[in-house]
């Protein structure tokens, strides 16, 4: 099937045009500074070299008819007309108790993931105009909503509920919630293909590092644990949000600094996590380039790496048994020392890693333990657009449910 | 020895007269509402029944002198005279990073308590009142200050900082510290007496499980990470306190409830936790008592031992290999089914409860694993008065460095 998805920020419309059934990329593009003047569009479609311009756009709607304009003009197109769309796929951020799944777009859902707005003000308002100016300049075509919180709906109430007074659950629905769950989903299913094992039989730790990172523990292939809370802010050290920390240290800045809640939270969301503890970047790759002989750039990698390590000890005891250890993401994927350090010492538990093996891997889908080791330790390079794309096609073959 | 044990509160005087030779009590009590007008004294002095009376005391001074004329009188008396006390022990909350042991107080360990008052501000103050009435009553007498947090200050750096920007760590002092000290470093030696191994060659997991709770990774006899952080409101669900949990929860209650850092640092310490999520009680008898029927008291005992486990996860990764996982104080001595869940389905990492001699076991050092056990899975009764004891003696002998 052949998916638009789509993933609109703000400011942003980001899309990939994908055929999921050789999973082959057709184009894509991102628009940025929609509505703030001179509009930004770069793409690439088909084979021809990336290609930058400036557009008009004020809205999400005008930016999508220019995007639309582009995937069927004749300099740049990669198809004949807008009927080659079988259907439209939309990353939602913030999916709240309302969706275990993704789901084709109904009256009900749009006002579903309107209520959820309050959950996510800064990501579900502009995912919803995303749909509305679909809906207005492609009205036959079939849409889904794809949720990064659905995955983890299917957590245990011991592992979501928060130990604050019952009423906040109750009037706020503050809970654990979860992110990433597209990606923790994909890596699952590609470990399990790469195993050759049916996801149903396997437990699983999946490591999604990047410059926001989140940890999950999957039991036949459900999501029944992950780091990532109420909001992203939770879990392990970030690019620059501090993860987890004790709840009165940020009482304690905000009395001494005279801060607010929103104040504090741009403190904790942007200038904490690798960025605030290195004092160099948010970008472990500097931290890496700066570690030898400098003793806060060192500290952060031992932080950050510690961080996991929690949470994967945490997993382990929760599965009470682990297939595989799965390591995704910019991070995940590329930095072999962020890797070693994760894995180091745990020999005892199962988990033996290739130390050379994992040196060479960057970015493949390869399994970086030694054959002697009772789990494995794979790299699983993620793919959300994908992953979109090819649940879009499930909701639509009534196959996700 | 024949040390005082002294544990000053903002308006009581704890006390416990200890023979550290054969670990024997000669004389404990309570002094309670000092300052507030009709003050509370209550004791057992020798095989004497426990009693009560009313006195009059200011401050801790005064107390103090009423208590030491109890404990020398006809009626109620222990010793011949103040002759017979050897020695001071003072529990003291926090040492900050200036106290990595015990300390023979001198005018440089009065000042470094002071300085960490900023840090434990409901606590220290007292503490070292309680230090200046017996410095005033009993000056010839040698005192020593015993630490919560000095156990922990052999954390390495990545347990022990949190990945806030580093300028709070300089200017506020913000970082993991710790507490419950006296009472892990009690059992881990306990543990390690009663499995007839050096401690130094054992890695250990303490819980201690009380209406305030704490769980630490001990390596070789030294704590190498613990679950309270800069306050002991982070890690374990407890009696009141929440434990961790997204710090983006509380900036989200406090804008929503328009509550004041002090507001929600009470609401997270005194009204979250067990009592917050069960709506019943602070205490988990009741809890239990309640369980059969009541879904919140079912919630409340899984997400319990559901933040317990994590813990446990996380620091078995850290220790690499667990020789022990050791339940102590109230919940951890006298709960079984507390600690049935905390370790169910933990065979494959070599862990195996005895759930029958788990069952049986309350409050006496027992082994409740089974034989074939890989790990050892140990109750510990604690005992924070005897350790402050001992360690107080080992100041004075000059065996603590």
């Amino acid at each position: 099937m052949k998916v638009l998805v789509v993933n609109c920020g703000s400011s942003s419309l980001k899309y990939q045009f994908i055929e999921t059934r050789d999973s082959l990329v057709l184009a894509k593009g991102l628009v940025e500074r929609i509505g703030l003047g001179e509009v930004e569009y770069s793409f690439t479609h088909g084979n021809l070299p990336k290609t930058k311009i400036t557009i008009q756009a004020k809205n999400h709607t005008e930016a999508l008819k220019e995007v639309l304009n582009k995937l069927t003009s004749k300099e740049y197109g990669v198809l004949e007309s807008l009927d080659e769309i079988e259907a439209i796929g939309h990353r939602v951020v913030h999916g709240g108790e309302s969706f275990y799944h993704s789901a084709l777009i109904t009256d009900e859902v749009l006002k579903a993931i309107e209520v959820n707005c309050e959950l996510a003000p800064l990501h579900n308002p502009p995912n919803l105009q995303g749909i509305l100016a679909c809906e207005e300049v492609l009205p036959s075509k079939k849409q889904v909503a794809v949720f990064d919180t659905a995955f983890h709906q299917t957590m245990p109430e011991e592992s979501y509920m928060y130990a604050l007074p019952y009423e906040y659950y109750q009037k706020y629905k503050i809970r654990r919630y979860g992110f990433h769950g597209t990606s923790h989903r994909y890596v699952a299913m590609k470990a399990a293909e790469f195993l050759g094992k049916p996801l149903e039989s396997l437990n699983l730790i999946t490591c999604h590092l990047g410059n926001g990172s989140s940890i999950t523990a999957i039991r036949g292939g459900k999501s029944i644990d992950t780091s990532m809370g109420f909001t992203p802010l939770e879990g392990v050290v970030m690019g620059t949000r501090s993860g987890s920390l004790d709840p009165a240290t940020l009482l304690y800045i905000m009395e001494k600094e005279s801060l607010t809640p929103k104040q504090m939270s741009d403190l904790l969301n942007k200038k904490s996590g690798i960025l605030g503890l290195s004092g160099i970047s948010n970008d472990m790759r500097e931290i890496n380039a700066a570690e030898q002989g400098n003793a806060r750039a060192q500290l952060t990698l031992k932080v950050l790496t510690h961080s996991i390590r929690r949470y994967i000890g945490a997993y382990m005891v929760e599965l009470g048994r682990v297939d595989a250890i799965i390591f995704t993401a910019g991070i995940g994927e590329n930095d072999y020392v962020v890797r070693e350090l994760c894995m180091e010492n745990m020999e005892n538990w199962g988990f033996a890693l290739d130390k050379e093996k994992n040196k060479q891997t960057r970015g493949t889908l390869t399994d970086i333990s030694l054959p002697n080791s009772l789990s494995r330790i794979l790299v699983v390079p993620t793919n959300e657009e994908l992953m979109i794309a090819l649940e879009t096609q499930w909701v639509i073959e009534g196959k996700e449910k």
